[in-house]
């Protein structure tokens, strides 16, 4: 079980720097989560990943819930062995995933079109960018959608989810909730709001039932959209149930966030972790510390890495832009990533220009090292009092696209 | 420059166990070279080569001379600090992909179509499988072709090939060569093997105008197709130039490969090493060792390991048959690589299954594992003098598709 440990207040703010004890591992917070959806973090060993910093991974259910099925994954005695990552795990409720497959038709809610998947900076996860061209349904029970591997139907309820993760197994699950899109208008937002507290129970007793031996922790996701009265409702709502931690979920746009964070990380409790859920912009790493977030998870460090798009201190970078063919210097020169001590800015660009797999390995490590150090500079610059001028001085340089 | 020492004759045959010192560390003999086509071995890190046993890395000129270009490799510092592998390198001479890409039009010499080119066992570079949908032209001053890339002319003669392979920088190079197909009749392959030996005479001149510094050693290449008279008179002319190696190239029918390469070996020099081109399944490292050979290269084992086919000591299975989904035993309970202490086959085809990369990573480390150490198993029996045993006992159990 989860043991939570606050060790520096950032005083008038709610960030803090803590350490989060699990039964692999402790976490130091504030922490970015890495994403290994399909029980891989893609391009990596998990060697990697442990040498480059990252202290926890979040793999996806919706995904090995189809492939391999989380019944094997059990077998074979859980996430951790399955994948050879023996730090601390996570799963999310993969309610994101079917419903980002073509979200509620039929059901009174839009499905969400590819223009207003733009809008959607919460829960960047492994399926938002897809055309929604297959469909999934709500209804109290839960959501009914199609296997995006194979055309077959699949109903996902609070239930349902919860078994599914124990039987993947990871240290820190997530209760299913509905994550609404940011367009949604108010009387769907609080409609689909008081359906998640609903399942929040639901996903809460299912969870007791199943964890006899303790083992596992589960948090509760706080929704409401942009809606200042729903968040705090939310907020008051989920901090009741008996979670070990709780997730911000849902849709906001960008520049309302770091504003609904803030409502609701006033309101739960503080002795318990939380997670905000798809966010990983350095911006949004300050602004989400700031306001009393611990842990985040994106897949947008690893898949921008593939994309051949990478972080410097500066800002981002394309290594596939001519000026890099012939640039011998490392992608950051202060940086101590392996990619950086080892390999050129002309060599990836040669990589990346040949398709090779390599380029792929060597930039994810590079943009998981530079989150992961960022997040691990924030957590000491609460830990010094020195996080307005450190937030002043990273954002000055880093040039936001 | 090189130093060969052989260490261990057999006995009435012509295989040998040696040290081949190069300026970038030893390479124990017999030794499989690892294929980093463009200067990258696909799937892996250069530590990951190291550490699964590999002792020396090929690049290819052809792929180099298109992309990054040549000229950029040498102003980085070579191959060896473009790539980040300190280990001994070598490149090919380019002409093999040149042919490939659609052998000899217009010159007397048959297109190689895809039903030939199952007969080409040697020489299994990394176009071999691509449909000859451009052209390249021979003359006696080398090779026109078609960039694979933008489809842009380029010409490789002997003196271009040398000049390239100096710029790219590594340890071992290869005069330029004509790989004819195995179907060419006698007096084509007259024609062309006479051509290699005046290419040879010229690829020679230019790498000693090039090596003043006695840096890189070049390998004469024997051609000769199946016939023996030939192939006796090509290693007699080409062991009487002043070569710091040998290189056994073009083609002949599976079946007759062995004894090619013996009437080959029983005439080259013995105290120079001797490279069989494109070779790299077991039943042929075994008998490529037993008629002299100490160096063999193949991209096999890591093509192979992308498609998810690996080896064992009972041969090659295909990872994506369905029976391995819930195999928790690993790809060989007695193999020790990285892949096999760490991973089930039950993971290995959700990998694959899943198109996550770290599925190629994890096959590749397992094949070169296996050829390398394979070989080094080899070089051993003939040191303790049990190499016919050994070859009875692995061959028996390995079964051959």
């Amino acid at each position: 079980m989860l043991k939570f440990t606050i060790e520096k207040k950032m005083e008038g703010k709610l960030a803090r720097a803590g350490v989060l004890e699990t039964s692999h591992g402790k976490i130091l917070t504030p922490s970015f989560v890495t994403v290994g959806t399909k029980a891989t973090v893609k391009a990596l060993t998990p060697e990697q990943v442990a040498d480059l910093g990252a202290q926890v991974v979040l793999a996806n259910t919706y995904h090995l819930y189809l492939q391999p099925g989380d019944e094997l994954v059990k077998k074979v005695g859980g996430l951790q062995k399955f994948m050879n990552w023996f730090g601390p795990t996570m799963t999310d409720s993969g309610g994101f995933q079917a419903f980002s497959l073509g979200v509620a038709f039929g059901s009174g809610v839009s499905k969400i079109a590819s223009a207003d998947k733009k809008d959607i900076v919460n829960r960047c996860g492994e399926m938002s960018d897809g055309e929604g061209c297959s469909l999934a349904k709500i209804d109290e029970d839960g959501v009914t959608f199609k296997s995006h591997i194979d055309g077959s139907f699949h109903k996902f309820t609070p239930e349902k989810s919860i078994q599914i993760q124990h039987n993947i197994g990871a240290d820190m699950i997530f209760a299913f909730d509905e994550c609404t899109s940011p367009n949604a208008d108010y009387d769907y937002q609080k409609e689909a709001m008081d359906r998640t507290h609903r399942w929040a129970e639901r996903s809460l007793d299912e969870h007791k039932k199943l964890n006899a031996e303790n083992k596992i922790s589960l948090f509760g996701i706080v929704q409401g959209g942009r809606f200042e009265d729903l968040r705090k409702e939310s907020a008051e709502v989920i901090s009741k149930m008996d979670f070990d931690g709780f997730g911000i979920g849902g849709s906001f746009n960008k520049e309302d966030m770091n504003t609904a964070v803030g409502w609701v990380n006033k309101i739960l409790p503080e002795d318990k972790p939380r997670h905000l859920l798809g966010i990983g912009e350095p911006e949004d790493l300050f602004g989400g510390v700031e306001n009393g977030i611990d842990l985040f998870d994106c897949v947008a460090p690893t898949r921008m890495a593939r994309n051949g798009t990478l972080h410097t201190k500066d800002g981002k970078i394309n290594i596939l832009n001519a000026k890099f063919k012939d640039d011998f210097s490392p992608i950051d020169k202060d940086c101590k990533c392996y990619t950086c001590k080892n390999y050129t800015k002309s060599y990836l660009s040669h990589l990346f220009r040949a398709k090779e797999m390599l380029g792929s390995t060597l930039a994810t490590i590079h943009n998981l090292y530079f989150i992961n150090k960022l997040v691990a500079d924030i957590r000491q610059s609460i830990i010094d009092e020195s996080f307005d001028q450190f937030k002043k001085d990273f954002l000055g340089k880093y040039k936001k696209e």
